[in-house]
């Protein structure tokens, strides 16, 4: 693999990532997040692992945290520029698993039967 | 969460995967691919990898698996219209990927200096 190759496979890897992707997701209405309410939203989530996440996030450029010098320390996160033209790229999967959904239901249980 | 976001989420955690999407990728040409072609192409995984992913592909409809009745069998791989309709989708953030791969590396350099 070239130099690009390698990149492109590591940033791919990163992104095709579910909680990446549904973080990303949240992120989209474009108003900062606290953390807390992040975790609520995107379901299922370990801490651990939306902060990871994030971090991630934040170090590929997508995602700005600010931290607001208050009592507690209010820390809020929110897609940059380039976080939302991935988010726009991300939509058309959206789009399509919204839509056939289904389809794939019904293919997992034709396979499970015959299997 | 309602069973259509179970089903949302759980869709969306098997395609949001590198190898799935690389072979998708792969397969887009729409020629019927052999599994030893297609662990070439897809370089980097690992026959036991490239198994299950083949098998999920083909549990979601979104790959065929034909088998030719030679001497040794030729096994032969191929997207669905379905696949199709996703590798289009998925189209989407390889492009972003391409175009965005430098700002990225920019900033996690910029973000690897300051940690």
């Amino acid at each position: 693999m070239t130099p690009k190759e390698t990149l492109l496979r590591e940033v791919l890897d990163r992104i095709a990532d579910k909680w990446t992707l549904l973080v990303i997701e949240e992120l989209q209405l474009d108003t900062p997040t606290r953390f807390s309410v992040l975790q609520r939203k995107v379901g299922g989530v370990s801490q651990k692992m939306l902060t990871k996440t994030l971090r991630q996030l934040e170090r590929d450029g997508l995602v700005t945290r600010t931290v607001h010098a208050e009592v507690p320390p209010r820390v809020e996160y929110r897609l940059t520029r380039l976080g939302n033209s991935l988010g726009e790229a991300v939509c058309g999967l959206w789009v399509w698993v919204e839509k056939h959904l289904n389809t794939v239901a019904r293919a997992r249980q034709g396979f499970d039967g015959r299997a």
